[in-house]
């Protein structure tokens, strides 16, 4: 196990850009966009959620280098399935930000998810994927294949069978 | 905004059971389950960070109680689309532990990412879904629909744009 | 040097409220009130702010306990002479939230001084104080005199030197 | 939200400095400065947690950039109305250091007050505010009116409601 | 890999005393012991980093219960051939607290070390173990030999080889 | 108390090497080469912990500048008295990272204690020593004495006086 030497490497503009699908109800993504949920505005904590977890990516994930990131953005955009998430992150140094950008978009994602589990808890995170990143000597990569369009059916209610 | 107050709930004995799926190419499946990949133990990093990841899911979703997991289990399974995540969260506590269990999860899949993404940039991460829950107020909340059988058809290659 | 032992002490309910004032010029709080600070929607992060605040007190404040909060909330008014934050930290354990509540105050002051001060850099935070406290054994505690009254003229503009 | 884009900004040397006072009860400050506090070495110990939180500012202010501080002193003297702390932090990084040196002087005075407060718990922290910062494409902005001094009479005993 | 399951253990009183000694020349112990270590008090700093980290134990040793420490004390004590550290930990909770008094003793020596380490880079930490422990279901552990009684002779001044 | 500033140094390369003998049963030793502990596997886990611990070095040691290590590198080998930790980091920056190697082996250590202190709780962990650093002005250091040969007889089983 180790933390591969990147001290060779030379310091270099780098961007990466990760996006997730949070799969709701429709009720629940009304909910959101219209400010209603009782805990408070989950837009503006999911974004903020994100940054904060791009910043401590390498508690998160054991063999990241920590990186002096330069920029992070956030955004949450509806969809018919729900909402996607979408991340920069931005870096000029030895490695990549590729981890930086999909843990902020589960961190962003997961804060939505706590904040509206109380009335949908059968929400999933699809899709959390790696969408480009450039800088470096493995230089640019883009995913080829536009994110999937999303099933024009939106996720059924999960009947959650109580007990107790 | 505010972290909702749970000081009048009792303390109960609380489980959740989290799974996510990581789709990778079959190649990368073989070299992790075959111990070859450079960075070294994939399957021991990932259980270790997510085990790591629960006991700091409060820094990470931000309304999130601090919590006193009692314990974490983590586990990961090959699959015909890559791999698995299984988590179980439990404690003994005023809330429940949904959060700890989709949090660790994400990092246990996020580990695997990192290690093999020189050689799989285009893994994806599904299918992050609470798939139980039991005790405390609102009882146990299962899944209806069993986890969906993966597609027969494993994930095409991702033709990279190399650009300089 | 040493974190008292506290392990005598029953669990009680106990709650903590602490205020704190950033004085800012008339234009910046109405900039913020309109929700047009380059940076995003400053009063939740501000909100966000303080209760990620609460629960990293243990490794802000060195002897403190750490301690399993059951609520924090976190609110943002305007004043004449700026911003009112307000915290209610509240537990359920054997030592008070008193530090809680007030680093929780001062992390949210900070972020709204961290998204403004590119206008406004001499804001002033003023009054970070305990306001009452209830609960153990020393029980309860309130401030005698209100809070004070706002000087009616706000903070003058500083002028800058500006050097290069 | 954004933690906006600095990588264009060259690295250049940056100081900031920023001061607090911690008002407190002339008993509370000689008890202090005699070294008589039951929790131990109180300047000690306030001026570590101001160093160690100066490193942790972006876990604490969430749209601060993480910075590779190149120095931090924490100094607290005695004044008529109880301690004033300073702060000053150095980097040579792409943004500037306002906010570490600001969280600085908050943790700093906290940890005064938490080890002292359960001898006078109407301690209040006032004047957080930055005293000078150089450095940067802003160039040095330098606090004009000098701080203020101090009142001559000190806080009277805030008498407390005691009731259980 | 899995952190165990503690849930159904009882929460008693626990209590875990750990020892370590660093090695160190003469002229280094005696400059910590008359304060005229450039960086400033050895003694409180290394007291404050150990109950710091106690804190943080279980984000350091990955399999470790987040637990609810009610207390903490470091001691620093010459002896002929360095400093020995002693702690002891406290808590009332459903596992022990050994690996928090061994992080802590760690952390207290290791701040020493770093404090000193231009003046004396060979010094040595030695007998990091644990002294006893009780409580839970395991009962009472004592070291049966006592610590061992320092070498007579200091260390010996490791002769560096200086290169460029 | 002050983290010495460092703004004045040149960026270099620099490494450190660090190591630290774990004494334990020779049962032990066995267990874990042969992954019979149940918690899991105890080498993997170290080795991720000491990586992890070196991120983390400047929560844990007060005074210690936040660096952007380049690479990190532990192992794990059998001798007779028990496992050898080695740990190698680099990093290019200001100052020398002779902290975080001592920290990594520490973290590396004490994981192998807590996941077999159930079978041996009187391990104890001897020898936790700066093998090697260079790079940055002081130049390069050499432990001078090789790493003791250790003791032909391994310990002797403590025996453990049970109460209660």
């Amino acid at each position: 196990m180790k933390m591969v030497d990147v001290g060779e490497k030379p310091k270099t503009g780098r961007v990466a850009v990760a996006t997730a699908l949070l799969r709701m109800l429709p009720d629940t993504r009304e909910r959101i966009l219209a400010g209603k949920v009782e805990k408070g505005d989950v837009l503006a904590a999911a974004r903020l959620a994100g940054i904060m977890a791009a910043k401590r990516t390498p508690d998160f994930v054991p063999l990241c280098h920590p990186i002096a990131l330069s920029g992070v953005e956030v955004t949450l955009a509806p969809e018919a399935a729900g909402l996607r998430v979408r991340v920069q992150v931005k870096t000029v140094d030895r490695t990549g930000v590729e981890m930086e950008a999909l843990t902020a978009a589960c961190a962003a994602a997961l804060t939505v998810y706590d904040m509206c589990k109380s009335v949908d808890r059968g929400m999933v995170l699809d899709a959390v994927q790696l969408e480009h990143k450039s800088g470096g000597r493995s230089g640019t990569w883009q995913r080829e294949e536009a994110t999937p369009v999303e099933a024009a059916a939106p996720r059924r209610r999960t009947r959650a069978k109580k007990a107790r």
